[in-house]
């Protein structure tokens, strides 16, 4: 796939902050990318970067522009498409994480063509894959799983490899959703992948690599979520985990959009996340446990950390909130 | 979905008996459906039908012509596609279990909308699901579940169906794949689903129902298969099985397409795949074992059988050769 940056951040006119979360996680984990944003009459979000004009971006040099926003009712907009025809023209790709895709509105993509410039829809995969072989790989992975759904799984892996990087380890991000695509400039929506391949398209997307290479992969769902086990499943097949960084939520009621189901055990969740991940690499072991306390005071934050690391016998941190390093020292 | 009966086997330039395993299951399973087979030059397979001209199965009253063969290459050859076409002019549908979609046949798909018959390519859903939701819904659910693919999964969903029927319980076959869906006349092909919609789908083909009743869900895959581990997650969870029939093949030396992984312990299958199942069926619980014997004689089979109901305690069966009595007995 391979998104050019820099990036022109394009907001729309989202509602709130909230319907520009994608465009935020972006903009958090990649600035040196993000040179502006792109806000039309209405837009109530703001990511703290330069206001440009479509023109102002090309003339800026941006290679593509990201719509990392929620769109209302589902429907691509006029205003939107203009824009985005005129970023097309002036020589940039789009890159959208709309579940309508971009590459389906035919103005864009007439434009895109008379151009020779790229539409990339991240959340739909373009290429197929094969069915996953089993076959153990060298190099080393690192897979994010947890107790739930959107509980900081990919936070904790860039964390983790930002702090692999900054110790002078190879390592490579592998993203899994449409945020981290963006931040990868590639990857795999393997949510959106067909049933019989999620594990195939895992292998894909973390190929083989030096053996003292990491791949950080990003996890999706949980294997004790009732919607989405089956993708998570998958992922920690294909990927072959060496490696398990275990993430957490502690004040979470219940799994997500589903009120019935109660949080996993932590100890119960590692030890069948280590089960399973053992069928294809024998040595898969969950190294840690990230516990997102965005929600809690630091002192607070800090006891919920020594409780957690006291009942699992594992380095335990909030990857985001105070860095990557007890779990990477492990490794 | 809701394909018509009664059928015309179409069995096209088979290569061998093999090429029309579908065909075979169906004329197994649904005799009584399956009016005539047609063949082309060249076909080498017989399902011991009559065999029947186009216009002759138009004439016998054929609602539904079945294209259950493998066809070389992935190619649709023009002689099928002429004989397809006049089936749709003489007033049948077309169901097909080929990758390659008929529906994509621009002289079928006009013939067929010309003359108002349907047309289903039954390996590639055509309906969108909803996310699971995990609720607990009406109605009895069995599942059968393996050690690897390909063990015999379907035919011991069918046994069971069978005997619940004979004895007159209530109780419908839910159809997973292609074969089951001919079988059914209906069905979900679960492993061609996008990902995060397995338990949804799942959810969808075995709806609320009467107390009383058994929905028998034809399993696929293998939790301890490393390709398709995450479709047989899915279909547990969304099954919500209250029982499940463990099916295993015990001349196999290997996971099917997978020579490098073993065939799992029986006992840890077992336990497993109940783990998993009560996240959505806190009764979910294995009840039987069905144990595909064909490639043993009677007493070997017998023997074998004999041996994995002492190690799990459970009424062991071939539910094919034997009949799924013992199985049906705890319910």
């Amino acid at each position: 796939m391979a998104i050019e940056h820099p990036y022109l951040m394009f907001l729309g006119d989202a509602a709130d902050q909230l319907a520009a979360k994608v465009a935020n996680g972006v903009r958090m984990w990649r600035p040196e990318w993000c040179v502006g944003q792109f806000r039309l009459p209405g837009c109530n979000a703001d990511l703290g970067l330069p206001d440009m004009t479509i023109e102002e971006a090309a003339a800026a040099g941006v290679k593509t522009i990201i719509v990392g926003v929620a769109n209302r009712g589902g429907i691509i907009p006029d205003s939107w498409v203009e824009s985005l025809v005129r970023g097309v023209e002036l020589g940039m790709d789009v890159a959208s994480g709309l579940h309508n895709k971009v590459t389906e509105v035919p103005a864009i993509a007439d434009a895109a063509k008379a151009n020779g410039r790229k539409l990339f829809d991240v959340r739909h995969p373009t290429r197929s894959f094969d069915v996953a072989k089993g076959t153990k790989r060298p190099g080393k992975r690192l897979l994010a799983v947890g107790t739930d759904c959107s509980v900081g799984k990919m936070f904790a892996a860039l964390a983790v490899e930002r702090e692999m990087l900054a110790r002078g380890m190879k390592a490579t991000f592998r993203a899994t959703g449409q945020t981290g695509i963006f931040i990868a400039g590639d990857g795999v929506s393997v949510d959106a992948v067909v049933a019989d391949f999620i594990s195939g398209a895992t292998e894909w997307l973390c190929p083989a690599n030096d053996e003292d290479h990491w791949d950080v992969v990003e996890g999706q769902g949980s294997l004790f979520h009732a919607s989405f086990a089956g993708v998570s499943m998958g992922l920690l097949h294909g990927s072959q985990a060496d490696a398990l960084v275990m993430c957490h939520e502690p004040t979470r009621t219940h799994m997500r959009g589903l009120p019935d189901f109660p949080i996993p055990d932590l100890k119960e969740c590692i030890a069948l996340n280590e089960q399973c991940g053992r069928l294809t690499n024998p040595a898969c072991k969950v190294v840690g446990v990230s516990v997102n306390t965005v929600a809690l005071g630091d002192a607070e934050a800090k006891d919920v950390l020594a409780k957690i690391a006291d009942e699992t016998g594992l380095p335990t941190t909030d990857t985001f909130r105070y860095g990557a390093g007890p779990i990477v020292d492990v490794l």
